[in-house]
């Protein structure tokens, strides 16, 4: 992986034996976001998810003096009009009592990197409007708010109904 | 491919000979939302991205009386919260001369037996605010909008000094 400029932090890809790690750092941000009650994840179903035979994202870890710290979760969306691959970063999460050291801009300049070598054109993530510190971070670093665009999600009741209309 | 049940409509995978037909659509879709000068991808791009060695995303074509006259284009991604994949609407077109029909209603609910059958938790797409026919579409399928979430994007010079920075 690559290096970074904080001293003490070390920016890895995650293995399998990290699954346990993740989902702790998982179970965090949503306890950060009043979402803990959404986190349904077992252990299981995350490795299969990243580790086994068709993995759907990819994991960096940020350790910190030697413990994991912080992650991000990413995986790879397609913009039609640029023909082209992205990265869609689902999660960034550092815990609260390593942040303001560069933690989680690390983890992005991580990212960055990772989509300029697979020739990706964009990196792309949603935030919490409620999400302050989050919202000035991104902005401090010139991504765009595409605040003329509105996230649309169909699941459980809504989305057996649709698919049982066929 | 899954049956429909209006006249004339046949929902069926894209294969790599629809690749211009497809790049077509595209480019109709992204007149219609008054961003064609964003679209930079070719022919060949596209043909790779869909249809090479790592696919990054799948389509539906709707034929309509033996015409292709709408598509679907779709990847997967991933909710951390769930442990599960999604399904991720990149793109949802149909010609305006064959609106009304139901032939997107058509797209979608492939999309929705796709996503029960591959066992995922979510289909989710975003929708340019000023696309009034879509929002209210949308909201007739039961599709809930996160208006306290903002999608963020780094493209471009922006994500190329983020990169060097590590």
């Amino acid at each position: 992986m690559d290096s970074t400029t904080v001293p003490g932090l070390r920016i890895r890809e995650a293995v399998k034996q990290d699954t346990a790690v993740i989902l702790g750092l998982i179970t965090e941000l949503a306890e950060y976001e009043n979402l803990a009650h959404e986190v349904t994840a077992t252990q299981g179903q995350l490795e299969e998810a990243l580790f086994g035979a068709r993995p759907f994202a990819e994991v960096v870890i940020a350790e910190y003096e030697g413990e994991s710290v912080g992650y991000a979760l990413y995986f790879h969306n397609f913009s039609t009009f640029l023909g082209r691959p992205g990265i869609y970063l689902e999660d960034l999460y550092v815990r609260p009592d390593c942040r303001g050291k560069g933690i989680g801009r690390a983890l992005l300049v991580t990212l960055a990197e990772i989509a300029k070598k697979r020739n990706c054109g964009r990196l792309e993530w949603i935030v919490l409007d409620s999400n302050q510190p989050a919202l000035e971070f991104y902005s401090r670093l010139k991504a765009i708010p595409l605040d003329e665009w509105t996230v649309f999600r169909l699941s459980g009741t809504a989305l057996d109904e649709l698919a049982a209309k066929g």
